[in-house]
């Protein structure tokens, strides 16, 4: 990492979040003083075969570790916590967030026993935190999930405000307004830099309000007759709020399947972001002492997951509950791009059952909106703030190109505005910025345990062993001249069904034996030689025979 | 196969296309006369790995080869015709298509080298086919790709439609009015069943005329300045030529990139279905002697595919064209599901390089609209048909679902409303239907040149490499006792990157000869005994220790 020259130097960097949806972390440095924003995690694409989970490259904080001061979360979902026990292994910063995002962040903390070694302290929107020179306050935004915080960074150079996730919701379920009058304020005192979020920055428009939902979700449950089961993201417990009060209204009970219902509904519960009359909530084992007209029942895997509980319901494999002909299920939540095939096909199965199904866009059924600003409320946040300079974070390119545009149209200076990659710094000096410096960054794979030990070289063989499988030629070596081919044996996985094809093997045998008896001068590496000289024959007469690429692995043996 | 027993029986199957989108065939057999109707491929889903393409198994027809009397084809698409050329290898029925999709077949069957040895014929919405007892004729519609038929079967039993894929353009470009007085009188004379397309079925309204999207292009031709790039599905041929009305009332030039388009273009252009001003069409090696408000250029990967020209340009690839800052690029399609992301990165890609880009949803964009009719169109197909029997063909299950409910609106008996299977056949007596009956059907896996070659085993195998990998020990028993281990080899990849794991692969080259050190006894079948140990003995420690489940591949060698 370049030296800082400047003493009276602010950065801003992102180590995830741009160009991409999820792996959020982003960090503000003043001088001696780094304090790092959200910690995500990303699911990886279908190119990373055998991947579990992506986190952000934190080598810059690694090297930085006497300087960093704290972790502040802007809320909790998965994209913007799912990092965080992976990370705070690697290094070891308070964290700070608010009681339902702590509350998330501690269940994760504890699956990986690191509970009681991490430092975690409550914050809420009228919290300020003293970091060095940076003087840290908060604003109160909407999102799908409650408790969600902008971050204001008051500096030397100026302050700097993060929106964290959010939309203007002016109807929101449990009266939690968002800080308007707060973001005016700020934005009347000036506003060196903001970092506002751009997952909706194509979208039109304004987001409609989660009351919406509620309406017809109320709506819904009066018109069933049977078991109502209706599956969201577990997380959005204003939804879950009006899930409970539509069944209050409906004179039904409500019994919880799949584990992050039920850890998010008691962590909700217990914190009280969720008021449930008592005697409301039954446990799934005793569903069936209910008349289905008395039942609602809250499911995980509205985006398809292949073992949550919706998916089991649907292809009758759950333990516990059935769905039968005459009961309705509602899926609120629109699918995200690359989940609508399992969607689909979890609807074809509850369809082949008999079963009511309210499925489809949340802008056709009504049964989801978005937890993210649309382009009007996207302007309304830069027209509050009145941004000197503008970084558009959360999104990929065109969102970012998008919310770009939009800044432009409500008077944000062009020549101000930075779309910047991970790990471009946008570094401050006497309040002007300038974009010319790197630091390390990059996606950390985690696999199984393994964080980080999958790289390159075992993804492109993954990939070729996944498209055509693998053939091994084992050769001994006759132990007198250690050159003479004593065996070889063709092995297959994953390329053919070998009692099919051993007309095949036998021929890709003879290749590669004639291929290498060619080979007369002893060389130097002669086993080298032998191995690519079997490599070169059977791949060129595989591909040209059947058009095949498999791994071809010869092995040596000296006997 | 089952015995026919009735000397009188008509039956209907299908070998795919229900339950599924693509690889659509159907059989109509009316004793000893079969007529296969249409021969689709589709592509196979992220879990077929490596698999290219899958078509359907025809067990039965090869079963019946005697009886099959000729193939039938409703349109070009590739999920009517995309099986052609490999099954055609398998059982050399003729061929019935309109000029067009023989055109198109025709391209196929000269890749595969067998187009002297098939038989076509040339057939248009006037012309009739006799095969035994089952008299053939056809009524034109409106798809997205011209000169698409229905077919009508006239048997002593009945009259069977088939409608093929189909929508009603009231409007249609080159003025291809579908036949609607021909299905009113058909349905007026008496329709036994009807069989008729699911796509758009979950989709209230009347999908719109292509026209819509003529009117969008002319008006975004009109303000372009730079060049103009369009990218839609090449056998579009319709959209393709008001394309070419927009370029020459904008006094532009047009070029086209990639295979498809070229072979698309040219096929049309020689049959008469596209027509085009001399010298408009100019070849894409002299793109860069035209200034950019002079081009239009017309190109292939609109559905995102990675080595398609519209990837290739958007990355800055392409061989002959670059897109500079001020061109417009157009999406004329909309996205297919499990397309999004590859199209989002194009879109990415191309706002990076400073081009306007009309992209999105053709319900937004105005640039796409669908072939398939929606449910009001379903309902009047329905109406003028009047079918006693109605069996919704072309779709998931779902839609087919949806089909029913459109069926029973209109008033078809639910009793007379058969959803079924692939396989499951649908038999006639006395007019009366039955469906008790399977026949053999299901995927045909090809992979490269192979052709159902590729089985659950090999696909297992493909899966597990993919995710975690495969580790090969490789044993050599001293040739004294032959159980005496020489030495264990231990080989990987895709699971660690051998030089950061060095001290893994050690560990578990002792705990393979540690487990198989245990096994004191010579047992009949030493080496599977030997085999099992090491699998169980590694698998066990690395789910522990990493949670991965690599393939574990011991091979023992006797010297």
């Amino acid at each position: 990492m370049e030296q800082i020259q400047n003493q009276d130097k602010l950065s801003i960097v992102a180590l995830g979040g741009v160009n991409e949806i999820g792996k959020n972390m982003y960090v503000i440095q003043y001088n001696d003083d780094i304090v790092v924003i959200d910690c995500g995690s990303k699911f990886p694409d279908e190119s990373l075969l055998g991947i579990d989970l992506i986190i952000p490259d934190i080598s810059y904080l690694l090297e930085n570790k006497d300087k960093v001061r704290g972790l502040v979360i802007t809320h909790g979902h998965e994209d913007h916590i799912g990092g965080i026990p992976y990370i705070i292994k690697q290094l070891n910063m308070p964290i700070y967030a608010t009681l339902l995002t702590l509350g998330l962040i501690e269940v994760k903390l504890k699956e990986h026993g690191i509970l009681n070694t991490t430092t975690t302290h409550v914050i809420d929107s009228n919290s300020s935190l003293t970091f060095g020179a940076i003087q840290i306050s908060f604003f109160r935004t909407n999102h799908s999930i409650p408790d969600c915080l902008g971050i204001v960074f008051d500096t030397p150079q100026g302050t700097i405000v993060h929106t964290g996730d959010f939309k203007f919701d002016l109807t929101p379920v449990n009266e939690q307004y968002a800080d308007i009058h707060k973001m005016a304020s700020i934005g009347e005192k000036g506003v060196l830099a903001l970092l506002s979020e751009s997952t909706n920055a194509e979208r039109p428009g304004f987001t409609p309000s989660e009351r919406l939902v509620g309406d017809h979700i109320e709506e819904s449950f009066t018109k069933a007759t049977g078991k109502i089961f209706l599956s969201t993201f577990a997380s959005n417990v204003n939804r879950l709020q009006q899930v409970i009060v539509a069944t209050e209204k409906t004179n039904r009970k409500i019994a919880l399947l799949g584990r992050s219902m039920v850890n998010v509904v008691n962590i909700a519960l217990k914190l009280g972001y969720l008021r449930m009359p008592p005697d409301m909530l039954i446990e799934a084992q005793d569903v069936n002492r209910y008349a289905p007209n008395e039942l609602v029942i809250l499911c995980t895997g509205s985006q398809g997951e292949p073992v949550a509980a919706l998916s089991r319901l649907a292809s009758g494999t759950h333990r516990q509950v059935e769905v039968s002909p005459g009961d309705t299920v509602i899926l609120a939540a629109t699918p995200i791009p690359g989940n609508e095939r399992n969607v689909a096909r979890i609807v074809d199965n509850l369809f082949a059952r008999g079963v009511k199904v309210i499925y489809g866009s949340g802008a056709v059924t009504g049964m989801h909106v978005s937890g993210h600003a649309s382009q009007d409320e996207l302007k309304l946040m830069l027209t509050l703030m009145k941004p000197r300079y503008f970084i558009p974070i959360h999104g990929e390119y065109r969102m970012l190109y998008q919310h770009r545009i939009l800044a432009e149209s409500v008077g944000v200076d062009p020549d101000n505005i930075f779309i910047i990659n991970n790990g471009e710094v946008v570094d401050f000096s006497n309040s002007e910025a300038r974009k010319e410096r790197h630091i390390p960054n990059g996606n950390t794979l985690v696999d199984g345990l393994g964080i980080g030990d999958v790289g390159h070289i075992v993804l492109r063989d993954r990939k070729v062993l996944a498209e055509d499988g693998i053939l091994i030629f084992v050769l001994t070596l006759s132990n007198t001249d250690g050159k003479t081919v004593s065996s070889i044996d063709v092995i297959s996985r994953g390329f053919v069904y070998v009692k099919e094809s051993e007309g095949l093997l036998k021929e890709l045998q003879q290749i590669a034996l004639s291929s290498i008896t060619q080979i007369k001068e002893a060389k130097t590496n002669q086993w080298s030689v032998y191995k690519q000289s079997i490599k070169d024959a059977v791949g060129k007469y595989l591909y040209a025979q059947i058009k095949r690429r498999p791994m071809i692995l010869p092995i040596i043996i000296q006997v």
